[in-house]
C-alpha cells in the first residue's frame, strides 16, 4: 500500500488508521532490510513491530486526523497520515520506556518488549544477566522508536511553515510528557492524598500528550489559525483528563482479558492515582492499612488486590471518580458546542470521546 | 552572553565552545524557569545542568566547527553554536543512558545522574527503591535531554534547504549510535573472541556517530556539497576508531584521576571491546580464566584489575592496539592530505586528531 497522494475520504477514520498502520510498517520494512546488511541486530526492530502488531487503540493517530478535520484539511492526506505514523511510533517508545521503569509483564496483551527480549537473550546468553540485558535492550529499543518518530516526521513532506509549526508542537508535546511522567514517577503515594499531584500528572501525561496536541498538530497540517487551536484546547483538556480517569478505574476494576493488562500493574508500581489518592483521604484507619500494604508491594496477589478494590468502593473514591469523568466529558461537549466545528470532525470528536470515556478496555 | 549575530572568527575553537556551553547553560535556565511554575520537578532540570558543568570534552560541537571550517563558513555562526549545543546536548542523552545500563557510579568524576538522583530521592522516599528510582527518573532525564536536543536544532534558525539536510544527517546519526549501542550491549565477551563484532561497534558507535556526522553537519550547515561530505568521512572513519581505541586502553590502564572513570567499570560491565577480543584471541587456558573471572563481575576489585591488565600485556594485546591505533592515525593524516581543506580547518582537524588520539583523559 503507498501513501503518495492518497485521498482518502477522512471520515473513514478506519481507512485513515489503516493507511497510518501500513506507513509504520513500511517504515519498519525499510529499517529492517538497512539493518540486514551490516551484522545487526534484527530483535531489535523485530521486537518493535510485534509492539505494534499486538494492537493499540491508536488513539493520537486518530485525534490528530480529527484536528486536522476541524480545520476543514483537504484532499491531500500523505502528510497527515505519515505525521498519524509519527505520533504513534513516539507513543510506543513511551510506553516501552514506562513498561520497563514500572517493570509491567504485560502489554496489549503480550510479553513487554523488556520481557520479550529477556526471553530472546536467555537463549543466546546462557551464562545468565538475562533480565537486565532485556531492560537495557528494551530502553534503546525505545531510544530508537522516539528518533524514528522524528524521522517520519522529517520525512512527512510538509510545506516548510508547516513544518516549523508542527515541530514546535511537538517539541512541546514530548517535554509535557515527559514532565508528566517524572512527576508521575516521583509521586508517592504513600506521603500523601492530596489528589492536586495525580491531577497535574493526569494533565500532562494524558490531557496534553494524548489529546490537545495531537489535535492540535493535525489542525496545523491543514493550516489552522490559532483561534481554532485554543477551541481544540478546551475540547480536548477535559477529555483527556476524562480518559485518563477511566484508565485508573480500568486498571483496578478493568477485566483483564479485555484490558490486555493484569489488575495487579498498577497497585504493584505504587501508582499514585487520583482514584488512590481520594480513597487514601477519605480511608479509616483499618483502609489506610490495607491500601499501603498493596501499594508498591511487588509480592501482592488476586486476594490482596480484592481487598484494595474493596477499599477503593466502600470509601466512596471509585464513584468520585466516576463523578468525575461523567462532569469531564460534558464540558467536552460543551466545548464541542461553543466550538462549532464542521459537521464531519464534530461528529468524529464526538463518537471518540463516547468510546474513550465509556470504555472496557 | 547571547549568541544571535555572534562573530566569532571561528579559529578560535576555545570562543566557539565557549559560545556552545553558554548556549546550553541559557536553554536550561529557560526551561529551568518554565518548570518552576506549575510544580514540576526541579531535579529533573538541575541534573543535567550538574552534568555539564561536571566537564567534558565538547568533541562533538568542536567537530561540527571544523566541518563547518572545511566548507568556508562565513561570519554567521549562531546556527553552527546552536547545533553544536544540540549535539552536546544529545550526547548528554546518549551517555546518562549508558550510565544507566552498565550501572556506572562515576562519570567526568562526579557521580552519575542515577546515582545523583538515587541520593535525592533516598532523603525523599524514605519507603525505599531509590536505586530503582534513580535509573527510572535518569531514563527520563536522558529522553528529556534527547527531545531538548531537537528542540535545539528546530530553533537553530537555518535556512529551510540546510535545515532538511541537517535533519537528514541527525536521523542517521541517532540510528547509527543507537545500533552500536545495541551491538555493544548484546555482545557477549565470554563467548567469541573474533574482534570483527567490537570493530563493527566501534564504526557505528564511535567514528560515524562522534566524528563523521558531527563534521559532515557542520559542513553541511555552511552549504557544503556531496563531494566535500565523502571527504570528511575519509577522514573521520580511522580517526573515528583511533578515538576509541584509545578511549578502551584508557578505561583499562588509564589513570582514574585523569579520566575520571573508574579503571572497573568497563571490566564489570564485561565491554566486549577490540583490547579483549584480541587478548582471549591470543590467551592461554591460564589467561583466558582470569579474563572470564573479572569480565561482567560486579564484585572484582583493583587486584582482580591488575591481573586483568597483567593478561591484557602480556597477550600483547595492548601493544597491538596501539599499533591500531597508530594505523588509524596516519590514515587520517593521509585522508586530510587527499582533501586539502582550507588552512583554517586543516589545522584545526589535524591539532584535534592528535590531542584526541594521544590523550590521557
Amino acid at each position: 500500500m503507498t501513501d503518495r497522494h492518497t485521498e482518502v475520504p477522512l471520515l473513514d477514520l478506519d481507512i485513515y488508521r489503516a493507511h497510518v498502520e501500513a506507513r509504520i510498517d513500511q517504515f519498519l520494512d525499510g529499517k529492517a532490510r538497512a539493518v540486514g546488511t551490516p551484522r545487526l541486530p534484527l530483535p531489535a526492530v523485530e521486537s518493535l513491530r510485534g509492539f505494534f502488531r499486538a494492537g493499540g487503540k491508536r488513539l493520537r493517530p486518530l485525534l490528530c486526523a480529527c484536528g486536522w478535520l476541524a480545520a476543514r484539511g483537504g484532499r491531500e492526506t500523505a502528510g497527515l497520515i505519515r505525521v498519524g505514523a509519527a505520533l504513534e511510533m513516539f507513543h510506543a517508545f513511551a510506553l516501552i520506556h514506562d513498561d520497563v521503569m514500572d517493570r509491567s509483564d504485560l502489554r496489549r496483551g503480550q510479553p513487554t518488549v523488556h520481557r520479550l527480549l529477556e526471553t530472546d537473550f536467555s537463549r543466546s546468553h546462557p551464562a545468565g544477566g538475562s533480565a537486565r540485558l532485556g531492560e537495557s535492550a528494551a530502553i534503546l529499543v525505545g531510544d530508537l522508536s522516539l528518533v524514528w518518530s522524528d524521522e517520519l516526521v522529517h520525512t512527512a513532506g510538509l510545506e516548510p511553515a508547516v513544518f516549523m509549526r508542527v515541530l514546535e508542537l511537538i517539541d512541546r508535546m514530548r517535554s509535557e510528557l515527559m514532565f508528566g511522567q517524572y512527576l508521575d514517577l516521583t509521586a508517592d503515594a504513600r506521603s500523601g492524598t492530596a489528589p492536586e499531584l495525580p491531577l497535574t500528572v493526569i494533565r500532562y501525561k494524558t490531557a496534553k500528550y494524548t489529546v490537545e496536541r495531537p489535535l492540535q498538530i493535525g489542525a496545523v497540517i491543514a493550516g489552522s489559525g490559532e483561534s481554532l487551536l485554543a477551541d481544540l484546547s478546551a475540547i480536548a483538556l477535559p477529555l483527556g483528563e476524562a480518559f485518563q480517569l477511566r484508565d485508573d478505574l480500568l486498571g483496578s476494576f478493568g477485566d483483564p482479558e479485555v484490558t490486555g493488562k493484569s489488575q495487579l500493574d498498577d497497585l504493584r508500581a505504587g501508582k499514585y492515582t487520583v482514584l488512590i489518592a481520594l480513597a487514601l483521604g477519605e480511608a479509616d484507619p483499618g483502609q489506610i492499612a490495607v491500601l499501603h500494604g498493596v501499594l508498591g508491594n511487588e509480592a501482592i496477589g488476586e486476594a490482596d488486590a480484592d481487598r484494595a478494590r474493596q477499599v477503593l468502593i466502600e470509601t466512596g473514591a471509585a464513584a468520585r471518580v466516576e463523578q468525575m469523568i461523567a462532569d469531564r466529558y460534558r464540558r467536552t461537549l460543551a466545548a464541542l458546542d461553543r466550538a462549532a466545528l464542521p459537521a464531519d470532525a464534530d461528529h468524529a470528536l464526538r463518537s471518540l470521546a463516547h468510546d474513550a470515556v465509556w470504555r472496557h478496555s
